[in-house]
């Protein structure tokens, strides 16, 4: 943090260091409540050197937002093997692990704050959902994914988010917890469509076969009929 | 639409008249893609003249959009009279009615498009997401809500928004169909909760008392016991 090490740096490993500095600052307070004075001063230089690398906040912002995509894209990628329930829990303790590291600003980013809302900001985040998306289908073995199982997988994923967003509003609910729930949402989303279409009766039959019998689907199962009974 | 109408319009009313061709506009094409201009010729003044009575189009979309909030929020009142299913698929119709009215104009503001994310209409959507989240608590009769009914309601409710949304775009799956099916989807959730929480097991068995052998809830139940046999 030195200007003998600032001179060092060229302009790609400064930009990726003022990157680090303000997701660092997000992860504890809101980006609308983090100034430019501060990142300049978190990273060790002048608040015109920053305006240097990122001609504005939003480009700052937009590049830090970038880069978290990408992080939280690769924590979604699971090897292809063993029950889909155990997978999908998996993703999800990753899942909340990104959550839990960028708290503030993830929370600012889904709610939409003033700092938000760019043409490129939600092309990001859509490209994250993207992702999700076919993440699930590749793990679920399937290419074309007929209507009522695009709209099951996209809605979760909103359920997904909602449900990260409201944790983080007090975390007064263990997130251990909400990993399993979000396993177990997605099952039961998944079955109240089949619950009226042959396709996806055939598709949760598929699911399901492979589930261990003491793993998260046949438990949460056994669980309901014994709420119902 | 002649002069003649125009010189009798008093201010109020006739901003009101605004926001009413605004919002026409706005459910065939999305708020982006709609001119001052446009808004103007239908209503049969001039372009300055809107600027009269809104001082730029963020400003008239505001309260077309407040108008349109409250208009859902009004949709999500229902009598605290008979068995729960019933009640909530009759919400849920009245809420696809509105989203099939506005189309554009929804699809646009939830998700997020280059004319929306100031902090007025995200306060909006908020408010009318807290309405729905009331009226559901009024209709439960609970006053103060436990954190894992707290997170399935408003989490519920993120959910019947993607679906909206991803009903909106190609409109593949008839919407009667997705109405039931957001009634199933509120129950499974809350079953889901309830399968590892005492006092969420103990509200679901509140919640279905009341149920009749042939309501939304009780047929879900049957076939999802028959897809897991």
């Amino acid at each position: 943090m030195t200007t003998g090490v600032r001179r060092r740096m060229g302009v790609e490993e400064r930009r990726q260091q003022l990157i680090g500095v303000a997701l660092e600052l997000f992860s504890r307070r809101s980006p609308d409540e983090v100034s430019i004075d501060e990142i300049a001063s978190a990273a060790g230089i002048s608040r015109p050197l920053v305006y240097h690398y990122f001609p504005g906040k939003l480009s700052l912002y937009e590049a830090a937002l970038k880069r978290a995509s990408e992080d939280l894209a690769a924590r979604f990628s699971e090897p292809h093997e063993g029950p889909l329930g155990a997978r999908l829990l998996r993703v999800m303790r990753r899942y909340f692990d990104f959550v839990d590291e960028h708290g503030p600003g993830f929370a600012a980013l889904m709610r939409g704050g003033p700092a938000v809302g760019s043409s490129a900001t939600n092309a990001l985040i859509d490209s994250v959902r993207q992702v999700a998306y076919e993440q699930i289908l590749a793990h679920l073995e399937i290419t074309e994914a007929p209507a009522r199982l695009e709209l099951v997988v996209r809605s979760w994923i909103s359920l997904a988010e909602s449900t990260a967003l409201i944790w983080l509003d007090g975390r007064r609910i263990p997130r251990g917890e909400l990993e399993v729930q979000l396993v177990h949402d997605f099952a039961a989303l998944t079955a109240v469509s089949a619950a009226y279409d042959e396709e996806m009766t055939a598709l949760v039959k598929r699911m399901v076969q492979d589930e261990p019998a003491e793993g998260p689907f046949a438990d949460l199962a056994a669980r309901l009929i014994a709420l119902a009974g």
